[in-house]
């Protein structure tokens, strides 16, 4: 038997007390929001940390200005060969609330059979991220289990506020940059394409967030007296936002498309192979057609095409009735998506003088900054992707689709910016399993599975 | 000395006494709006009646489901030529507040001396309405005192709830409109031009005001998953409220300025003689520039052509800071003023079928109307309108302008819809009046040349 078949049979022989072991994490009420739950977070990540020392990791509860940071090594006993990996994933969990939703208590994990031979975990955190986050863990102790070691050179970097947006985790790389700056980054914290096809994500969308705000007179005006003459602010802002896509609906803003890449034809295919209509995505919120840039598909245009949103609007008189005023100023929240090589920067600057150019003598305009993060592409000849990909169709029966994902985390453009180093984001989450909501849960399939994916990967990586 | 003669002479005698007569009105505090001024009212409303009977009015102070109306009828005794006139203005005041910034107590009517010989009258209510309302009493008081009786088949309609938008007037004009449908109504509730210029104000703009809301995908979308591909309202709102007016400023829905007249060159002309710059008009509120219908004279823009305007617009997230939000909904306030015979109904049903052809297929649109009056337009060959200007010329000595105002009265449309008579405004109103503000007044020179101002127009309308 191949040391992989081995690690694989241990995986499965294993995998109750596998759940168990997720079970007993479950168990902590590791809120990161909420200070009431500063010690439950404090338990989970020494319950983390105690749990990777059991299988060869030289462990650290490291403290920040928030939730500590449990980092792992495992290098001196581990296989010399092979990239030095850094594994991220989260302790911490989204509050509850509301609490009269779930079915059962949110920190009392159960099993539930949904017949047909589906199974699912239920608790908050069953998928994110602890559910997904013990894949990897369990990986590692099947094969430390079967070799008596570790298949690569691993650093674990497990936090405790990716629920409140890693707040103190961007300093604590950046002054540790050269720790943990190796030769590639693993995540567990992405989606499945479906329930029986893999997915890794190979890129995620950048962000420039914009306030802009137009003043023109400096008070409100009686339209009945004004009206005709006056500037009105609602009136420049929305011809200046109006003006910002094309009847294709590309983004009108000069320069806007620089550093984005067309895809490989392969990649391309793929997606044209998954066949997702505009009905079928939008269907779930009660559209039917795409508003995004005519010729590209739906799954280009919600990942791997940039987009200009209006987030939100106001200006004026907004409550009950009416109210003859021509306001002084009006305001918007102006979002860009950004992918490939696109420059924050660059688009901000962009934004500001297209906005600059559509102000009227009388009106001057502000902005604020909002967000501001480049995109992340891992390059698809990216040897660890295609290793991944590979095993991954072994694993699951069918090929693993590169996709991009809309939303960002903002980490991993640290993870390139700060430590130079690829991320490789390999996750297990279906589109059902209410992450975020009540009665959240992650199949037991995708828990044990995933757990064979990551020993197939570690495997690959290896060799 | 002619009977005007006598009558001015009368009037330039009598100031004093009148001015004493305007304080005893101006110290009831007769606040529409709070009801616990619903006494003071009352109170007010018998003064004037009781003033009325004085001079030869059979006067009756009418219930309404408000304050009440004083009805003072003149005819028995009137000279029976000219057109019977029915006059009305209002008793009631704005509230006060905020109390602090007046000077000398609101109730407490004083005359303030500015050197230079200018004195004026310090007050709520001093001009609007009860200072203007006096400047007609009064010179029918003289009319009587020089000739034994009053120049014309007079009716007076002194209401008590202008303030509050004379909520109960229009049911009042309608149930008794063969009492009140007489030949002219005369209205002394508006402004002259400048202080040494008098005005007639031949036109009101009349109001379509409308909420319009963009509904797209049935609930708010995370920008991240949906940005690109899912219909964004605001955008939609956006695109067809820029739509609206084209590059000079005209509004584009057809057919909006069917009914829109011009104006005859020589009011034309006589408005150019203002000489009103944009710069000077905007300056004011912090601008230089009409952002109007090129072409056309600011004064024109803000009185006599029609507007589209955008007096509210809110959509998505509005607190501080950023969120990733594709909202559901964005909705706008959007109000037309109009014109000349411009069909209220017809403007609504126009800017429904353009908002409705500017919505993808996916979009639906909804609309609340908040407000639907036509304009008021006085016919510029209208006899009373040129004796009233030219007898205005001769005592200001300045050429009466014929102005349009940019704001509505709104019984004067039921005037010309309900009882259908023209309707004469002149008012002796100042831009620095502080009319709804701390320290209203009213110059002495307006009240006291306004009375001799009625007395003329009186006179000629007898003629």
């Amino acid at each position: 038997m191949s040391t992989l078949d081995a690690v694989l049979n241990r995986v499965d022989q294993d995998i109750d007390r596998s759940v168990e072991r997720l079970f007993a994490l479950l168990r902590i009420a590791s809120v990161s929001t909420d200070p009431a739950y500063r010690e439950n977070c404090r338990k989970a990540a020494e319950h983390v940390a105690n749990d990777l020392s059991s299988i060869g990791f030289e462990t650290q509860v490291r403290p920040t200005a928030g939730h500590p940071v449990v980092v792992g090594k495992a290098h001196g006993q581990a296989a010399a060969s092979g990239p030095r990996v850094l594994f991220y994933g989260h302790y911490d969990v989204q509050p509850v609330d509301p609490l009269d939703l779930w079915k059962t208590p949110p920190f009392e994990p159960r099993i539930e059979d949904l017949g047909g031979g589906r199974k699912i975990i239920v608790a908050r955190g069953a998928c994110d991220d602890k559910g997904q986050a013990m894949t990897f863990i369990e990986a590692c102790r099947a094969f430390k289990a079967v070799t008596g070691k570790l298949p690569l050179p691993i650093t674990t970097m497990i936090e405790g506020e990716e629920e409140c947006g890693s707040r103190n985790l961007f300093g604590f790389v950046r002054d540790n940059a050269k720790e943990f700056q190796l030769d590639l980054a693993l995540v567990c914290d992405t989606a499945m394409w479906n329930a029986n096809t893999p997915a890794v994500t190979t890129s995620l969308r950048g962000l420039v967030y914009e306030q802009v705000t137009v003043t023109c007179a400096d008070r409100d005006l009686h339209s009945g007296l004004f009206g005709g003459a006056a500037q009105n602010p609602i009136r420049v802002l929305a011809k200046a936002l109006a003006a910002m896509h094309d009847e294709n609906g590309r983004v009108t803003i000069p320069g806007f498309y620089e550093g984005v890449p067309d895809l490989p034809a392969d990649i391309l295919a793929d997606l044209k192979a998954l066949d997702l209509t505009a009905e079928e995505f939008l269907g779930q919120v009660g559209l039917k057609y795409s508003s995004g840039e005519k010729g590209r598909l739906v799954l280009e245009q919600i990942t791997t095409r940039p987009t200009a949103e209006f987030n939100g609007i106001v200006g004026g008189y907004t409550g009950e009735g009416a109210k003859t005023v021509i306001p002084g100023q009006a305001s918007a929240k102006v979002s860009f998506r950004l992918v490939g090589l696109q420059d924050p920067e660059k688009v901000r600057d962009a934004f500001h003088k297209f906005m600059r150019e559509r102000m009227p003598a009388d009106c001057k305009v502000e902005f604020e900054n909002l967000g501001l993060a480049p995109a992340i592409q891992l390059s698809f000849d990216n040897p660890a992707l295609n290793k991944a990909r590979a095993v991954l169709g072994e694993e699951w029966g069918k090929k693993a689709v590169a996709v991009g994902a809309g939303g960002s985390i903002p980490i991993v453009a640290d993870f390139k910016s700060v430590l130079n180093m690829d991320s490789l984001l390999v996750g297990f989450a279906l589109d059902d399993d209410r992450v975020h909501s009540p009665n959240e849960k992650f199949d037991l399939k995708c828990f044990h599975k995933g757990i064979r994916s990551w020993a197939r990967i570690l495997h690959a990586l290896a060799s």
